[in-house]
């Protein structure tokens, strides 16, 4: 048995997200279904992040361990082969025996987009969240910047879910302008980035729904501590839709990291 | 009766391209349907380029003359209202009386993108020619620079076409490597950008095929010259599929701008 490390992209439109469920097409399903012909029996696989339906991934991590001798490139190839061309094995390396995508992940960065401008580019259409007003970016950075370090979250955590703390350490918390990859409008993008150590259910949206309520002006950048203090989800901004969010890349501990030969 | 300039965005996916045809829907029949409503009787739309079946547009220009009394703003409100999420119009000003978007046009430019990574971006899917082998950039733009000037280009011309001349002057022609917009490859796409005074049909797909086989090494770039020469589609490389192709941009003098007051 080889432990494998895949790094993967995907469009999320059409999917249910990461998780396999009883209908709809997920992208751990379909892995488990690609991976299982390779091996002639159910395989389970890991995600670092379970990202929700329709939200997509520039880098998320699967892990996988499987008995048949096969290269990283050679298993590569075959997935691809098998897989819809929305969803790509970017990279694939055989890693340490004990590598698991999620229980491993040390932090995870997520980017949401927001395209403020009047006409949604239609080559924007399902990969941002169309917002047509002007955003104060500098009050959304000042904003996005208070909620780095440990904070409890539990106002940005869709109500319901259960989890043992809603404490959570956020390295990296930033808003940017961006020009579109056409140059159609090169001011109407904004970029919101996020890199932390873990996340709440839905939380990456609930804070670009609040910041985008501070880049509207409805409330001051402070008010997020508020909220923050608030522990209330109806305290926050509405949770932004899922197409404007990407998965963009999971961080591991060098000793995971299998581009160090394995022991 | 005043005329007015639209500048249009559309994903070519899907799409019979610019020009109405019995059957397919295109960009001009969308346009004239939607403006017949508008107008309560037919109404002709010209385009400055009569782009083909899944080509791409940033910047496609359109003039219209209508009788009734709309704003340009309201005229784009309207449009947007009643067009696909695929096509959009970006910009809808009044144009001077007589301005007419392909006969006044100068200069259009294009771009056709190439992408060169083993695994295709599921976000350059259908916005890129999957070329999965490496490419000699500096040959492509050596080869790409030959072209620029007045020739003969009817070794880059669909055969069977009718024109009264295949001479056009192209006043820029160059290669570059370009990141993708999502950083997942910042090495994998080949953009060729091209500014001409006119083009045949297929001429930009044509010379991508051929700048491709200068990229892979089949032909030193000098051979665009022999290609040239020889007036001979043979000699080219082949045409390049829709999917990569976007026309950017359209330019016109500026007695035909109509941020110039009208006369």
């Amino acid at each position: 048995m080889r432990t494998f490390k895949l790094t993967l992209a995907y469009d999320g439109a059409g999917l249910v997200g990461w998780q396999r469920q009883a209908n709809g097409t997920s992208i751990q399903g379909l892995l488990e279904d690609a991976l299982g012909l390779l091996e002639g029996r159910h395989v389970d696989v890991a995600g670092a992040g379970r990202t929700d339906a329709g939200v997509h991934a520039l880098g998320q991590v699967a892990s996988v361990r499987l008995e048949r001798e096969i290269s990283a490139e050679g298993l590569l190839r075959a997935l691809n082969a098998h897989l819809p061309p929305s969803v790509r094995v970017v990279r694939a390396e055989v890693a340490a025996d004990a590598f698991h995508a999620r229980f491993d992940a040390r932090a995870k960065t997520y980017r949401y987009r927001i395209w403020t401008g009047d006409v949604l580019s239609p080559f924007a259409r399902g990969f941002a969240w169309h917002v047509p007003v002007p955003l104060d970016r500098a009050a959304m950075d000042e904003a996005a910047r208070r909620l780095e370090g440990w904070h409890d979250f539990a106002a940005f955590q869709t109500i319901g879910t259960e989890t043992a703390t809603t404490r959570r350490r956020v390295l990296s918390s930033r808003v940017a302008s961006a020009g579109d990859a056409e140059g159609l409008d090169p001011d109407a993008l904004v970029v919101y980035e996020v890199t932390g150590e873990g996340f709440l259910r839905h939380m990456v949206r609930a804070i670009a729904g609040t910041l985008v309520d501070v880049g509207r002006g409805r409330h001051p950048a402070s008010w997020v501590d508020d909220v923050l203090a608030s522990r209330d989800r109806g305290q926050a901004g509405r949770t932004a839709p899922a197409e404007g969010l990407f998965l963009v890349r999971v961080d591991y501990a060098p000793d995971d990291d299998p581009d160090v030969p394995a022991r």
